[in-house]
Order: structure tokens, then sequence, then C-alpha cells
């Protein structure tokens, strides 16, 4: 049975603070979970189980593995419908060092909505970029919200908060390509092979600093009359458009 | 000053059936209002706005507009963060008759995330399609969560609620191009003049009946690891490449 201080101690993840002090996270759903468990790179501090899904399981850790009741997961899920599972992890660890050469690294200047960030990562984990380097002004990737959009992702890609003018001045030698409204149209850009794909705030855009810094713009050409695309969808053709135009050397 | 009813009257919008009943829908924001308000095939009823924003605009059909203070907006707003104002809105008008001859048109197999879809009638709305013909079960385009990821291509994008499998037995000169984890790479399939994109459900995918009357699987290719991509992203990307790959003379 769960007890008071359980309860309490998983909801107290849904805040950055304690997730922070605990260096966890909490991840819900059969999917999400397995995934995670198979990821090997973070940790499985605790998973609670309705029965039906625990009894599939072949080899849970089962000292870490506390069963519950459909309304003791409500109670301590943050899904408006729970998914039989929840289960807290460490925070993913990732080899130390940062290469950006010779890929295609993601930078987001304050991506603030939660499930943009965390579909974001989901199409990063896609299309095989395994860093994206978030102002600090970000949604928290391991926000619950963020941690469900990204579908198991947040174990595979490497996100880093960090003052993003420094960390490109410390990287000069990688080029930006900034996406924006008025710059050369994807389709005649082609592939690159090494750079830094900058998405800007859903409202704001990319600041007037970071734009400076970017050696080149990039634009979706617009057939229609939407004034703007959402963040994830842009990045996501931008990733297709840079990795998969005619001549670059991808398995397809 | 608000009375009662007209707070009561507005949250029963948030309901399917109330919003049938009266054939309105309720849009927030500075932004999606005033698209609205400019695109002409959606009436309003009546528009609630906090004097700071009103007072800006200069064309305002007077005795449609109804002062309020942010307190009173709190309370009728959907939003987390209202926006100063709140549109009621008749349901927009589209021409009649319907052709899918020579254009890309969209279908959704179920998408039942309201963010998915207004995500997915923003980017239709991006890339000039006009048409997105939805399954009866999938999310109703005017909650208003919808609306709001619409970014006001609701007024733009004409979405139908049909019986799929019917629709497309009545459209089968049309071909369908399914989207799938197991088709031709997008890269190798080259644009499109003419066609019905058909989008699965966010954990479904399509239905056997419907993959059965697609001519065409077609694939994003994958890199990384992701088992998926979120639905929106996978429409974007798909268009983009169906409307610009090479040879296909569109103005970029």
């Amino acid at each position: 049975m769960l007890v008071k201080t359980q309860v309490k101690y998983i909801q107290s993840l849904s805040q950055k603070k304690f997730r922070d002090e605990e260096g966890v996270f909490v991840a819900e759903g059969p999917k999400i979970v397995e995934e995670l468990l198979e990821a090997g790179n973070t940790d499985l501090v605790q998973l609670y189980a309705e029965s039906g899904w625990a009894q599939k399981q072949s080899s849970l850790p089962q000292d870490l593995v506390q069963t519950v009741t459909p309304a003791e997961m409500e109670r301590i899920s943050f899904l408006q419908t729970p998914h039989q599972v929840l289960g807290i992890f460490r925070k993913p660890v990732f080899p130390s060092g940062l290469s950006l050469r010779n890929k295609i690294s993601l930078m987001l200047d304050t991506v603030q909505d939660p499930g943009n960030l965390g579909t974001i990562i989901r199409c990063a984990d896609w299309f095989g970029i395994n860093t994206v380097i978030c102002s600090r002004e970000s949604a928290d990737v391991f926000n619950p919200k963020v941690v469900q959009s990204t579908m198991a992702g947040i174990a595979r890609v490497r996100v880093l908060y960090e003052d993003l003018p420094q960390f490109l001045q410390e990287h000069s030698d990688i080029p930006v390509y900034a996406a924006t409204l008025n710059g050369t149209p994807l389709p005649k850009l082609g592939a690159i092979k090494e750079g830094i794909l900058l998405i800007g705030n859903e409202s704001r855009g990319i600041s007037e600093e970071l734009l400076q810094m970017s050696r080149h713009r990039i634009t979706i050409p617009r057939i229609g009359k939407a004034e703007s695309l959402n963040a994830a969808v842009a990045t996501g053709i931008i990733l297709f458009a840079l990795g998969f135009a005619p001549g670059f050397n991808k398995p397809v």
C-alpha cells in the first residue's frame, strides 16, 4: 500500500527544485518506462506498477517495484489518464566531453512550452541528433510533460542548459543555421554535415544577439497564409531537409 | 460588467454539444482574434476585451465589443494566462462543393490530441493545403485548445468530419499516400501534385481498412532510435517533401 509520504514525494517531483535536489525525474506509461529501462544510462530508483502490467514483465528488478491499485495510481500520476506504471529514474548520464564536429546539433533559444520541447527532443532522437543546447530560460527537460512528449528520447539525447551567446563564442568554428522567416529557402540550401541548427522562441523567435552570431539564415518556404509554423514542426522539417537533401550520403 | 449568465454561456462553449447547438466557437489572444476578424468567412458574435487592447483597434464593430477587467477575463478565459481578448465567432463558412483535383489534401485517421490537431491545421495552412478530412472520432476542431493551436488556420483551412472508408470509396480516383513506418522512403518518392496524405492516430497509427485503400505507403527515413515521430511533425515533413522535392514547380 502507498503511504502518504510516498505520494507527497512523487508529487514534489513536479517541481524543478525538488527534481534537481534529488537528481531524479518521473516517467509514465509502459512504452516510455520500458524504453528507459532498456536505454541503460538512467538508473531506476522506484517503479509503481499495477499488477496487470508488472506480471507481464520478466526482468524487472523486483526490489524496486511496488504494486499499486488503479486508485493509488490515480493519486500519484501526472497524467489525465494514468497508464499502469510510473517510474522514478535518475537523470541520465552521458559520456563526458562534448564534440560538435561532423554532425548537426540543435540549439533552442528559449522554447518554453513543455510539449514543444519534448516533441523537439523526440524529433532529434528520430534524426540521430544527440545534442540539444537550450537557453537557461527554456522549459526543463525533466518536467513530467516534457518527459512524456520525448517518448524516451530523453535517455538518448543529451540536453544542456547554457548561456547561448557564450556557448557560441566558445564554439565559433561550428557554423550556425538560424531558422527565420527571411533566410535562404531550405530547398536551395542542400545538405549540411556540420552545424548548429538554431530554433527560436514560440512567439519572439531568435534574439538579435544570437542572430548576429549566426552564419546562415534559413527559411521553410511558405505556400499558404499561416504566419509561422509550430517550433517542433519547423525543427522536424529542417532536420529532414538538412539530412536528406539530394546528394547527401545518408542511408535512406 | 460581466453578468453570471455571460460567464456561464462562455464556459459552456468548452463543450462540443453547446458549440454545435450555437454554431459558434471561442478564440483568444490578439493575434488569432485579429486574423479571424480579417479572414472574412467567420462572423464575430461577441468580443470581450481589456481596455488596453480595445483602444488600439481602430475598426472594431463597437456594438459587439464589451470591455472587461483583467479579473473578469480570468473568469471567462480557457487559457492559463489570459490574453487581453476573447472572441466568440460563428463557425467559418466555406464555398460549397469539394474538389480534391490537382492538389494535396490531408486525411486524419483519428488524431485525438487537440494540440496535435491544431498544429496539423496550422501546418496545412502554411503549405496551402485547404482541405483536411477527419474521422468522426477525431478531436473537434472547434475545441478551444485546437483553435488556439491552429493560430487562425481554422479560418482558412476547411475541416470535414466523415466516415473515412466511405469517403475514400467516393473519391477513389484520388491516390492515397499513407504515412507508415514501412513504406517508400520519402526522398525517393519525389513531388506529387494530386493526392490525399493519410496520417494515423497517435498510438494506433492507420486502421487496416484504410491502409488497404491506400495506393502508396510512405515513410520518413529514420537515422536515430526514436520509435516514431509526433503526428504533427510527421505531417509537416511530408507536406514539405511532397511540395518541395526537386523538379516540383512551386515558388520557393
